[in-house]
Formats: C-alpha cells, sequence, structure tokens
C-alpha cells in the first residue's frame, strides 16, 4: 500500500450552470474505502476524460444517469490491485476500473478487466481503450465505411477524432477532419495521414469543407453536432450514413442550439441514415477490435496522441481544457 | 381513340411563393402528341396526388428535380393504351404510366407496366400502388417492424399513412396515429383497427401523446417532420427506428420550421437510427410486395381509403386539399 493511506476524491461541488469551471469541482481527502469480502481494492494509476462525461453533469438527459452534488466524479481508467478477496485478482495487478477520480475503489471482481503491463498505458487508455473502441464500432459497425469511401469525421483531434480519422485512412477511405484550430488541422494532415482538414472556426468553412468534400460524404463521423452536422447533412452523398457519437457542441452550454435544418428533408432525398450509439452495447465483441486495433498500431497506422495532466487534483482543469477544445488526443490525467 | 381528340393539359402557371393556390396551375387544351416509332400512346384514366409533389415544386431542394412554369405538371397513375408501336402492348390494355396531368402522353413501352384491369382500380392506385409500396418497404426493410412493437405514423389518415398502420396492425404491432382531426383520429380506430390516435391540433397533444406510447416507440413512420418528429424523438424505445419518409409539414410553406430538438443528442443516448428512403429504389422488389400486399387485401386485413375528384381540372383543388389535409386515404383524381 502506499505511504499516504488517505484516498484523495474529486467531487461534484457545484452542478454547472453553463460552462464548466474548475470551481465546480472540490477535493477532499478521506480514510481509504473497506473492502467487503469477495471484493477488490484498486489504487488508480490514471484516468481518461471524455467531453461525453460532460453530458452527465446534464441531469437526466444524459444516459450516464443523474449527477448529485457531493458524489465523487465518475470516470474510468487503469488501476492497481492493492488488496484482493477474489481469486481473480492479485494485488500488484493492472486492471481496467471505474475508478471515479480518487486514488482509491472497491469494486467485484466480475467489473474489472486485467491488462497487460507490458503495453505502453498510453495505447491502453487511447486507442485500446474506450475512445478506441469508440471509433472502431462507429466507424465499421454503424458506419460500414469501405474502401474508397470519403469519411468525415468532426473533433476531429480529438480522443474519438483522431482514431476514427487514423482507422478509417488503414480500412483505405479518404479521410477529411475538421477540427478547431489552424495547429490541429496541421497536425492531422502532417503527422497523422489525414487527407484534408478544415477549421470549423474559419471565416470560410462552408467553402471550405466543401472544397474538402468533393465527392460529398459516404460516412460522416459526428462527435459534435450541432453546425458542423448541419453542414454535413448538406454534403452527404446518395446512401451515406451519419454515425452520431457525441454532442460536443451542445455540452457545455447553458442554451443547446435548435436541431439540425436538413432533418429530416435531406435524409428523406439522399436516403442517408443517422444512427445514434453507445459503445457499451458493443461489449462481447471488445476482444475482437482491440486485436485489430493493435495490429494497426504494430504496424505502425495508428499513432495515438494524448495530452496528459500530472495529479488527480488536476482533473478538473484537464476536464475544463478538454470541453475548451485545447487537448489533443486521449486527455490523460495521471495520478501516482 | 375518344369522341375529344385534344390533349387537355394542367401546367404549371407560377411556382407558389408560399401555399399552393388553384391559380398556381392552368389548364391548355392542344393536339395530341405525336407517337414516334416503338412508342406507345396512353389516354389518361386516373391519375394519383402525393403531398411529396409539393416538395417538387419549390426548386434544386427536391429528388424530383425543378420545376418549370409551362411544364405539365408530373405525375403518375392508369391509362389506356390508345396506340401502340410496340409489340409489348396492344390498345385498350390498361397499364401504369408516368402520366403527367394530362389526358394523352406518349410513352417508351419499358416505362409503363400493364395492370390487371380485373382489379379494383383504387387498390391499384392505393395499397398497390407506389402509396402501398412506400408504406410497404419504408415498415419492413428501413423500419424492420415486429410484432409486438409500437409503431407510431403521423399523417396517419393520408395517403401512405393509412396503409403504414393496417400494415403494421397485420405485422402484429401496436398501432397508434397522429392525424390533423378528430374525425380521422375516430376513424383510424374505429374502422381502420388502430390501436389509439391523436389530434395533432390539440392542445393537449403532448400529453396525449405520451399517454399513448406508454411503451415508448419503437418505430416512427414519419411523414411530416416538424414538431411530431419532434414530440417522438423524445417518446423513442432504445434501438429504435424512425422511419424519415416524407415531410409534409414543411412543403407547402416559404418558412420551413427548424430542425428537431433532440438531434443528435437523443439518437446516441437511445441508439436510435433515422433513416430516409424513397420507394424507387426498391423497384425490383415490387412484385414481392404487391403479393404480400393483395394477400392482405384478400384477407380483409388492408382497408384501402380514397378521396376521388371527378375530372382533370380538379386536380389542382384535389392538390390544395391534400395539403390542407381535408382528404383522406389517396387522394384520386379521374380523368375519363
Amino acid at each position: 500500500m502506499s505511504e499516504s493511506e488517505q484516498n484523495r476524491r474529486v467531487v461534484i461541488a457545484a452542478l454547472p450552470e453553463d460552462r464548466l469551471e474548475p470551481s465546480n469541482f472540490a477535493v477532499e481527502v478521506g480514510p481509504l474505502p473497506e473492502v467487503g469480502p469477495d471484493h477488490v481494492l484498486c489504487r488508480t494509476t490514471a484516468i481518461t476524460i471524455g467531453a461525453g462525461q460532460r453530458a452527465g453533469l446534464q441531469g437526466s438527459a444524459s444516459y450516464a444517469g443523474a449527477p448529485e452534488v457531493g458524489a465523487v466524479m465518475g470516470g474510468s481508467g487503469l488501476a492497481e490491485v492493492v488488496a484482493s478477496g477474489s481469486a481473480d485478482f492479485a494485488a500488484g495487478e493492472l486492471v481496467r476500473a471505474t475508478t471515479g477520480w480518487q486514488d482509491y475503489s472497491v469494486h467485484r471482481p466480475e467489473s474489472l478487466a486485467p491488462v497487460d503491463r507490458a503495453v505502453d498505458p498510453a495505447h491502453l487508455l487511447g486507442p485500446l481503450g474506450i475512445n478506441g473502441l469508440t471509433a472502431y464500432f462507429g466507424l465499421f459497425d454503424v458506419g460500414g465505411v469501405e474502401a474508397g469511401q470519403t469519411v468525415v469525421v468532426s473533433a476531429a483531434a480529438g480522443s474519438v477524432g483522431h482514431l476514427v480519422g487514423q482507422m478509417a485512412k488503414a480500412e483505405g477511405a479518404r479521410v477529411v477532419g475538421v477540427a478547431g484550430s489552424d495547429h490541429k488541422c496541421e497536425l492531422l494532415v502532417d503527422e497523422l495521414g489525414f487527407d484534408a482538414a478544415v477549421n470549423r472556426r474559419s471565416d470560410e468553412f462552408r467553402a471550405e469543407f466543401r472544397a474538402a468534400t468533393p465527392d460529398r460524404i459516404d460516412v460522416y463521423f459526428d462527435n459534435t453536432g450541432g453546425s458542423i452536422l448541419e453542414s454535413a447533412l448538406f454534403r452527404m452523398a446518395v446512401g451515406g450514413r451519419i454515425v452520431c457519437c457525441g454532442v460536443a457542441s451542445q455540452y457545455d452550454t447553458a442554451s443547446p442550439s435548435a436541431g439540425p435544418r436538413g432533418v429530416p428533408g435531406l435524409l428523406v432525398n439522399n436516403r442517408v441514415r443517422m444512427q445514434g450509439f453507445l459503445v457499451f452495447d458493443y461489449e462481447d465483441r471488445y476482444d475482437e477490435a482491440r486485436e485489430r486495433i493493435g495490429g494497426w498500431i504494430d504496424a505502425g497506422r495508428l499513432q495515438p496522441r494524448a495530452t496528459v495532466y500530472e495529479g488527480l487534483e488536476a482533473a478538473p482543469q484537464a476536464f475544463v481544457d478538454l470541453l475548451a477544445g485545447t487537448t489533443i488526443g486521449t486527455t490523460v490525467v495521471t495520478t501516482t
């Protein structure tokens, strides 16, 4: 057990009324949780944060359930087994766990998944974690992408987006990213192999978006909703698919925008399919996906990116930065 | 050939700027069209009008192509072969044809489909025509309806809607219609076997809609878009499907409404699929569909309804009435 036997916990101090601020959270220190029989005590080593978690702070609107002031902020990541009442896990093992934003957490063994310590944690938390699985099932199962097709992804430099684009390239598609800065667009094209990238904040966004999709769009992987979704709707090819993965444009605001024009008229005219999904529905196929994703990593076709914050106390700021669009790739907070 | 060798044609006199009026059309009389070799001259006996044709008068926004002042209004129906330069068709035969709103039209033989004179023309134009095929492929192929599921259909007393509901009942679903008057709602429940119907003009629409869908909605067959679509989005079951067939709420107006709230957020949370389709994409399966639909008619499980106008000159008024929601079932104009 670590030198400190205190459990740091980041709790919800106040629900955000508009944009999230670090002051919506507070750090508490308390005793370690008690471990019942058959349970496993874990010490968090790193957590990832996703923009979708902001929806969980909006109340009943989210699949994550209603948030509660005073509760430990939810989240998942990697943890080390500290004490185990289960024959399946031994102290010192590394596992995936829904740790929450805290140092110590207690789990039933069936909710933990062992991971290989030899694998780079950045890979475990990025392409082999929830972000990578989300990209994979969204792109291939929901989107049905095929070689030669045009894929557009929004929040393209983000945790899911930068993996979607690279997986689509690995499959032989033409890939266009939409991101929030010129810097991100350069990264996507120059370093991650995207065919084109468009800055959503450009005054000429519509014209640039049009120019980047001369053959229209077969698969639009939507992480944002809002105006980018609307622009994509007007560029869909006949038979195109819109993968509804997230609504980043709507999470961090008290005044969500109206629905996109073109729904449902353009869906009819162009026979477009628009489909929402949650990665958890694909749990029985995670192994299959991880095998394929691992192959791309080994072949150098998938370069994961991450923005790493050190220390559990940095988690609120990391979350605020993520929502403001200043992080790139997976947002990771290391806790040890 | 008929006693009159004149060809009456209803042409577009002026494109509508807001609501369609009969004055947007004019009736012209001219000579019969000339028949080239290998072509077939047909005399229209009846046409059907669909709300979606209004979109064709909005310009490039429609799959039907841009409209043109002075051109014969497009449309399809039944016609009798008057003179044939094709061995496949003989004078006197009854065919389906894209006649346009006129007495006489000339066709290449491959664009004509022979029909059985023994079958009730109301059936040929309704459940066995484009409306019935649209209901069939939308409900079963796009919607994937299964017995025991809840189906909601908008414009439920309309040409497609009244068939969707009855087909869904035949499949064993629970069916709720949304229609524009108490009279239509009574017809749906009392005569056509719907389980419930809600008047979209009711002051208590939301509460009544909610009460009519206690188990939420598995398949929403959307003929209207607009506020009914938005209401349905908030009632979809996990894994539900929205069949985007038409946008009747948006056709006959100069100021289309904003897109529906809940897109894409609710699609994600509830893993909902929303898909547009055009019946013409299913052309190679029309025979299969007609066989099944014919079976339901023979078994008394599908009662087609139609509102019939007599005389080609009545077509503009029929179209205006259809858009105003005063017709029930298939809107038919007989021309002989």
